[in-house]
């Protein structure tokens, strides 16, 4: 896609939950020369103690700013991750999994966009990862193809000639794979929280899905993880 | 679009911003049969009058649920709706006006979206307009329709074949033409509210875009407005 900015000037906007993934492509983009804005979300998340770990990253990384969006998806429901009386799946599923919150990432990609169109970043960077991943539909390349497209649509700066692309830096790497390119780009996992039922210390259960996939991530790349179990 | 579900089965979000437009499409969606969720946001606009319309439009259509969601999109300013350093224009503009807010309609849909998976709802209307409107770029028919697409490749219900429908019913009327056709059905517009500087008693300038349009469109549906001006 046209690049309509040199590279000195480019802003990114980052959406950073805290986790290992979306902290591995904050440092890719600063690793790619990105002036780097951080966008996460208290959404009503159980595991809200990835927004510590969040804040961790902003001050371990060079962010231009932070923002902490609030909003209550907790009003909706309809998942394991927001509606506090469905319980965490301790075992793998078929199919899409109860953690699957309906449209977020829908909802933090279209919030990106809005505040990079204030900031005049056409770059929003996303950690989805469609190889070791929970089966959610909105971690698919083909989302978010739709996304952008729908994007440069929506917007003034779209239909302008200065279109935004939706960087997705981790689409086709396994979870050992960003552990590797993590470490080399000087993140510190014990930063980054994964757990969908972590305790307020960034505790992890070491049973949910995402526990599981970020244990054997770090098995397969030979790194020792310095979470800690509850 | 396939329809999966009978007409009293049938459940609809509706944006209702509580203006003129919004109303007409709960009327519509209404009529047509559909079970009505309104979905409202306090997003830091100026003109947050609109929101007791809103609860009004609630009371007088039967509405099945009514969501205000609090997301504040001052926070990345960059419109004069949210920035109340930027000035409101009294006359109208060439190109896309400063009262655009960006990327507005996609995280208004974004939400909608959102909570129709959690209510199994696979209808969501919106009271955009392409024809007497500000040039709003997320006013246009191809906008609406790469969101359908993206709504659709983002969501468990969209990718088991439960597709949703973004309904534009007033796309392709002019304001006249919407006037009279919400008269018919029953509204009193003068529970809506339009005007971008409205005070908290919910009265209008009379100078800006959105009651400029208004005016016009009460004229020449030859309906007397009951809108009071400060």
């Amino acid at each position: 896609m046209k690049q309509t900015q040199d590279k000195q000037q480019k802003k990114a906007v980052i959406l950073l939950s805290g986790g290992m993934d979306s902290a591995t492509v904050l440092a890719i983009a600063q690793s790619q020369g990105y002036q780097c804005y951080a966008l996460s979300f208290n959404y009503g998340q159980r595991h809200n103690a990835e927004l510590i770990a969040a804040k961790n990253l902003v001050k371990a990384f060079n962010v231009q700013r932070h923002e902490v969006i609030q909003l209550d998806l907790s009003r909706f429901g309809g998942s394991a991750l927001t509606d506090y009386s469905i319980d965490v799946p301790t075992k793998a599923s078929n199919g899409i999994p109860i953690t699957y919150v309906p449209a977020r990432n829908t909802v933090f990609l279209s919030l990106a966009l809005a505040w990079a169109e204030t900031l005049q970043a056409y770059h929003i960077f996303i950690g989805v990862n469609a190889v070791d991943y929970s089966g959610y539909p909105d971690c698919r390349p083909e989302f978010i193809n739709a996304f952008e497209n729908m994007a440069n649509l929506a917007t003034k700066a779209g239909i302008e000639s200065k279109p935004f692309r939706i960087h997705t830096p981790l689409l086709m790497m396994g979870k050992a794979d960003i552990i590797q390119q993590g470490v080399k780009l000087g993140i510190d996992y014990h930063d980054t929280v994964t757990c969908y039922t972590a305790n307020t210390k960034g505790e992890a259960c070491g049973q949910c899905d995402a526990c599981r996939l970020r244990i054997i991530g770090f098995e397969q790349a030979g790194i020792i993880d310095q979470t800690r179990y509850y």
